[in-house]
C-alpha cells in the first residue's frame, strides 16, 4: 500500500507488495534511495492540499484540494485524477445543486488538467482496491474547474499501449506522462543528488563548471580505440564546431573537459567534480547521443587504486536501495586477462562460457589448417563451450553464427559436439582423435549436451571472434528459455593495465594514443618508453558493468617534459595547440588522476530501460533529430553572416535536399 | 584561529578573527554556509594524512603526511607550505644525516609540488603566529620528495601582486591558486549545493537535463527590452549556430532551456529546475559570457506569489552564514514605480535619492523651455536631489554629468543650488522664483548644501536620464568618500507588472515581447488584448539585487488559443516554428510558471567580486576569446566538410587576418 514515490524519497527498506494497477502497475519493486531523506514537500507553494497520490486512510474526512489530469471516468459516476504521485478516484457528485461540477467532470476529455475540491471518504466496503496505494479512500468531490481541456491525442497515456519510439519521441510531452518515463527521470534525478552529497558533502569536492565553447584537443578522441579497432567499428568522431563573429575561427565543443579538470589541479582546486554536458559528433552510432552527460572527478595526489575506492563509494552511497546492495571492492582484471577470457575489454562477467585456450591440444594434429596457424607467431586454437547447446541450438543457429565469424571477421568457427550423430557440416570433427577429445572434455569440462565453438587464429583475433560470438550465444540461449544472466544482478568490473599506444591502422609504423594522450605510463614500464613505446602500459582504468562499460578514467601525466615527448616524440602531434596544458605542467602541476562514468549509460542500466534515450528527457534519435521540435533545422543565410559561413550544397543537392524536407524523419 | 575552510564547510557562526595572514589573509568574515553541516574528510583515498591549513595544536606529536606547494623559504630553516586548504609552516631539518631531505627542501623553487612527512610540534615559545590559523605549530620534517618542480613564474602567486586581467586569464591555472580564487568557487560551489537540498530534497523538484543543440526560438530573445532599448544598447544578441552533417541545417546554442521548461510541465514532471548551461552571442558586451549559468525552475499549478515565496526560501536557505541573513519576503515595486522612483527596472534600493516629480511645481512657470515641456502629453519636470552634492561634487563634475545627458539621452540636465554663489553655469537657477524655490526645498526635503539635477522631457525619458545620473552621483559620492550603500547590505527587490508588449523601435506600428512571447499577461487586463494590447501588463517579474537582475521569470501561457493569437496575430512571428509547443499545450497543459536566477552574477554580488570572471574558473575575455588557450581558433577546411560550410573571408580580410594572428589579444 505504499506508493513508489514516498519510497523514493523516503526511503523505506522493504516493502515489495505491488504498489499501483493501471498505468502506474507496472513497478513491483521499491524504489529506495536513501533511509535518512524525509519525504519534500510536493505541495508547498501551491493552492493543493495534497497531491493525488499521497491520499490515505489517514486523511480521512479533510477537506483536499487536488490538481491532476483525467486518467479516466466510469458510468459518469467515478473518475481517476492522476498527478506525478499516483491516482486518486473522485465521485463524481450526481445532485442537481452540484450539476455545474458534475458537467465539467462528465465532459471534459481524458488527459484534460482540472483542479478538484472535496472530501476524503472511505470507499464503501467492499469496494477497495487493495492494488492501489489510495484504494481504500475516495474523494466526494464539492467543486471542479477546467484549468485546461486535451484535444484528441495521438496515443493513450498508458503504459500497455504499444508506441513507436518515433511517435514516443514526436510527442515526447505526452510519453514522458508515462509511469515509466516519470520513474527513470526522478530515479536519475536522486542517484546525481546523492552522488553530489557524496562528492561534495562527504568528501569536499569541488563542483566547478567549465567552458563548453572550447577548442579542439589534438589526438583527443575519446573513443575507447582498443576495442573499436578490432571490431572495425571506427565511428570518425568529430568535435562539434561553433563559428564564432571572427573571421575563420571557431569554437569546438569538447568531448570532455580533460583539459580543464587538469589545469584546475594545477591550479590547486584539489578535488573536482562536474556534472558534465559532453558532445561527440558520431554519426549515426547506435544508442549514443550527440550530447551525453559525465559525471567527471578530478583528484591530486593520488593513485588507480584511490580512483577506484572513491567510485565503489560513490556507487555503493548512490545506489538505489531496493537494488541488490553494490558490494565492495569491485574485482579488477587485466585488459590482457580480459581479452583472453572474454575477448573484449568489458567482459559481462555476469556467466561463465569463457574462452579457453586449446592450442595445446592440437599441438601434433594432423589437421592441416590448425598446423598452419600453430606454426605462426601468436597462432592459436581457442574455444567455448555452450552449455547443452546441442540441446538449445539449432542448426540454423550454428549456421548462422559461423556466417557472422566468417562476414565480420573473416574466420571460420568450428562447431564441436561431443556425440558424432550432431556433427552438423563439421569438418574437423571427424579429425578429433579419441585422445584430443579427451583431452578437450577435460579442459572445458565438458558435459554431454554442450558444443564447442572452435576457431584457429591470431591470438587477439581468436579471441574478440569469440568474445562476440559468447555474447551471441548467450542471447540465444536466454531466448530459448535459458536463465544465464541475472536480471538483478549488477556485475561491476575494473579492467586496468591497457596499452598507452596502439599502432596507427593506416600506418602500423606510427603510434596513437590508445586512450588519450594524458594518460600517464605504467610506473614498471616507463624505460620501455625510449626503446619499446608500443609495449608500454598505461595507468588507464576503465569500469564495466555487466559488459557494458560505465566509466573510464587514468592517473595522467603530470611531468611536462614526458608530456611533451609523448605528443611530440611518440605521437607526433603539433605540440604549439597544445602549449598551454605543457606550460601549465611546467609550474608545478602535482601528480593527479581522474575518471569520468558515463551517467546515461548508468541510469540506462540501473533501470533496465531498452535505451539511453529512456532516461533522458529529449533525447535525439538515431540520426541525430529531435523529432518533436525538427531540429536541426534550416537557417537563413543572412543569420549566418555574422559568422562568416556559407553552405556548402552537396552538387548533387537537390534530390538530397526535396527527402530532407520531410517534416519528420521515420527512423529508430 | 579557525580556518576559512572549516567554517565554509562546518558552518560555526560567529568567528570573527583575522584567519590568516599571507595570501589567506585578505578575508576576515567567516565563510559560513550551514551549521548542520560536518567537515568533509579532505584527505581520503589518497595518501596524505592531513591537508596543511587543519593541523592544530591538537595534532601535536602526530606523524603527518603532507602534500603542497612551497610558498616561501627563510633562511634555509623554514619553509611555509600550502595547499587548498592554507598554510603550515615546515622546519628543514639541518643535521647531516637529513642532507637529502635538506637539500630537496632547500633546493626546489617557490611553487614546486612536495610530499613531506615529519611530525607536529609547538613552535618555540614567542614564535607563536596569533594570525595564521596553524600559527602554534610547526611540523619537523623527517622525509621529502620533490614531485613536481616550478619553472620561473610569470607572476608571483601572491594577493597583494597586482597583474593585469588579460595576464591571469592567459594564467588562469595560476591565478586560480589566490586565495579569492579558491574561496569564490568553493562558496559558489557549496551554494549551489545548498539549493539542490533545498530543491531536490526539501520541495520534490526533479533535476532534469535538458539539450542543448536545438533550435532557434523565433521571438526568444531573453534580453530584457524594456530597458536595453530606453538606454540604446540594443546588442542584437545571437543564438550560436552548430552545422550539422546534414547539408544546411544547423542546430542552435539555445538561450534558456525555456521550451523544454515548459514542455516538462506539460509532461507532467510538475516540478523542475535544473543548473543550466546557456549560451547568448552579445558580441563584445560588456560583464557578460558566451555561455553564462543560470538556476533554471518551472512549476505546475503555481502563481507569481508561489514562485516568490520559493525564491525567497532558496536564497534564504543557500545564503552564507557569514552574510547579513535574507530577510522575506522582498519588498516587490511595479514596473511603473521602478521607472517613476528610480528611472530603472533594476532599482539600487540601498540609498534614496529617489526621482522626484516637481512638474506642479513649474506649471505657471515663465521659462519657455519648461513651459514647452509641460505643455506636451506626457511632459514633465523632474529632479533628484544629490545630497551635500555642493560639498562634495566639483564643477567638472556637474559639466560631465550633463554632457553624459546631452550625449547619450540627447537632454539637457540643469543643476540648482540653493546657495546663489555656487549657480555655476546653471542657467535656470536665476529664473526659479522665490515661491518655486521653497516649494522645491519642501518637496525634495533640501538641506543648504545639497544640489538638485532637473530635467524636463517626456516621463519615461526624465526618468531614465535621472535614474542613471542618480548611480553615477552615487559612485561620485562614495568615491569622495560618502558611504551611501552599505557593503554588506543586501537589498532584494521584486519588480512587477511590467508592460507585456512594446512597440518595435523600426516599426512602431508592430509590437514585439518586452521579456519572451510565452509570457502570461496579467488577469486583469486580459480584455485589453484584443483592443489595446500595448496596455496590457504581464505576469514577468524580476528579481533584482543592489541594482542588479539576477533573476526573472512569469507565469506562462498554457492556453494553445491564447498562445496562438499572440505569436500569430498580435507578434506576426511565424507559428510554424513553434508548432510542437502550441500542439503541446493544446494536449491538457497545466498553468504553470518559472524562474531562472543568473548564478553567475548572484555569486558575484555575494562574493563582492568585481566582475563575473571572478566567479567563473575559466571566462572568456570581453571579446569572447580563452586567452589561456587561445580559443575559437582556425579550422582547416576539410575539418568544416563534413559539415557543408565553409568560410566567407571579408573582402578586406587580409590586413584583418594578419591583426588577428596574435597568438593572444591584449584587452580587456
Amino acid at each position: 500500500m505504499f506508493c513508489w514515490l514516498n519510497r523514493l524519497y523516503r526511503g523505506l527498506s522493504s516493502p515489495t507488495g505491488r504498489t499501483t494497477q493501471l498505468i502506474w502497475g507496472s513497478l513491483s519493486r521499491s524504489l529506495v534511495l536513501s533511509s535518512r531523506r524525509r519525504i519534500p514537500e510536493f505541495s508547498s507553494f501551491v493552492a493543493r492540499t495534497n497531491t493525488c497520490g499521497e491520499l490515505r486512510s489517514s486523511h480521512l474526512g479533510q477537506e483536499v484540494t487536488l490538481f491532476g489530469w483525467i486518467q479516466y471516468r466510469r458510468q459518469n459516476t467515478f473518475l481517476v485524477l492522476r498527478d506525478f504521485h499516483g491516482l486518486i478516484q473522485l465521485v463524481i457528485p450526481q445532485d442537481e445543486s452540484a450539476a455545474s461540477v458534475k458537467k465539467i467532470l462528465c465532459e471534459a476529455p481524458v488527459e484534460s488538467v482540472v483542479r478538484v475540491s472535496g472530501t476524503v471518504i472511505s470507499r464503501p466496503p467492499g469496494q477497495e482496491n487493495p492494488k492501489m496505494p489510495t484504494g481504500e479512500i475516495e474523494i466526494k468531490v464539492k467543486t471542479a474547474e477546467l484549468l485546461n481541456s486535451c484535444k484528441k491525442l495521438p496515443f493513450e497515456i498508458k503504459d500497455f499501449v504499444k508506441k513507436t519510439e518515433a511517435l514516443r519521441l514526436q510527442y515526447r510531452y505526452l510519453d514522458l506522462r508515462s509511469f515509466q518515463m516519470q520513474y527513470n527521470l526522478r530515479l536519475r534525478s536522486q542517484m546525481v543528488m546523492k552522488m553530489r552529497e557524496y562528492l561534495c558533502n562527504l568528501h569536499g569536492f569541488v563542483d566547478i563548471e567549465t567552458p563548453t565553447l572550447f577548442k579542439k584537443t589534438p589526438g583527443d578522441d575519446h573513443s575507447n580505440k582498443v576495442f573499436l579497432r578490432v571490431e572495425k567499428i571506427i565511428w570518425g568522431a568529430k568535435e562539434f564546431v561553433v563559428p564564432s563573429r571572427e573571421p575563420g575561427k571557431f569554437y569546438s565543443l569538447p568531448q570532455s573537459p580533460q583539459q580543464f579538470k587538469q589545469l584546475l589541479m594545477v591550479g590547486g582546486l584539489d578535488r573536482y567534480f562536474q556534472v558534465a554536458r559532453c558532445y561527440r559528433d558520431e554519426g549515426s552510432r547506435p544508442d549514443r547521443q550527440p550530447e551525453f552527460t559525465q559525471i567527471d572527478i578530478e583528484m591530486s595526489f593520488v593513485d588507480q587504486t584511490g580512483i577506484q575506492s572513491l567510485i565503489e563509494g560513490l556507487l555503493q552511497y548512490s545506489w538505489p536501495r531496493d537494488k541488490d546492495p553494490v558490494v565492495v571492492p569491485f574485482p579488477s582484471m587485466t585488459f590482457a586477462e580480459a581479452l583472453a577470457t572474454y575477448g573484449t575489454d568489458k567482459p559481462d562477467t555476469r556467466f561463465g562460457m569463457k574462452i579457453v585456450d586449446i592450442s595445446d591440444v592440437f599441438r601434433n594434429t594432423e589437421v592441416r589448417f590448425l598446423q598452419d596457424v600453430l606454426s605462426k607467431p601468436k597462432g592459436t586454437v581457442k574455444a567455448i563451450r555452450i552449455p547443452e547447446g546441442a540441446k538449445y541450438l539449432k542448426r540454423k543457429d550454428i549456421e548462422s553464427i559461423r556466417k557472422v565469424a566468417a562476414d565480420h571477421f573473416n574466420q571460420e568457427v568450428l562447431p564441436v559436439f561431443l556425440k558424432a550423430s550432431r556433427h552438423w557440416n563439421s569438418p574437423v570433427a571427424e579429425f578429433i582423435l579419441e585422445k584430443q577429445s579427451l583431452e578437450l572434455i577435460r579442459l572445458m569440462e565438458l558435459q554431454e549436451e554442450d558444443v564447442i565453438l572452435l576457431t584457429a587464429g591470431e591470438h587477439r583475433k581468436a579471441c574478440s571472434l569469440l568474445g562476440k560470438l559468447r555474447l551471441e550465444c548467450a542471447d540465444l540461449l536466454e531466448a530459448r528459455g535459458v536463465v544465464l544472466r541475472d536480471p538483478a544482478l549488477f556485475s561491476f568490473l575494473w579492467v586496468v593495465d591497457f596499452p598507452l599506444f596502439l599502432p596507427k591502422e593506416e600506418n602500423p609504423g606510427e603510434l596513437e594514443s590508445a586512450h588519450h594522450p594524458f594518460t600517464a605510463p605504467h610506473p614498471s614500464d616507463i624505460q620501455l618508453l625510449y626503446t619499446e613505446p608500443e609495449k608500454v602500459r598505461s595507468q588507464h582504468y576503465d569500469l564495466v558493468l555487466n559488459g557494458s562499460e560505465i566509466g573510464g578514467g587514468s592517473i595522467r601525466i603530470h611531468d611536462a617534459e614526458l608530456q611533451r615527448y609523448i605528443l611530440a616524440t611518440l605521437l607526433k602531434e603539433d605540440v604549439k595547440l597544445l602549449s598551454h596544458l605543457l606550460q601549465a605542467l611546467d609550474y608545478g602541476a602535482p601528480p593527479h588522476g581522474g575518471i569520468a562514468l558515463g551517467l546515461d549509460r548508468l541510469i540506462c542500466l540501473v533501470t533496465g530501460a531498452p535505451s539511453i534515450r529512456d532516461v533522458i528527457a529529449f533525447p535525439k534519435s538515431f540520426r541525430g533529430y529531435d523529432l518533436m521540435s525538427n531540429a536541426p533545422d534550416s537557417i537563413p543565410p543572412e543569420e549566418l553572416k555574422p559568422y562568416h559561413i556559407r553552405v556548402s550544397w552537396p552538387a548533387d543537392s537537390e534530390a538530397e535536399k526535396s527527402s530532407l524536407d520531410h517534416p519528420h524523419h521515420p527512423e529508430s
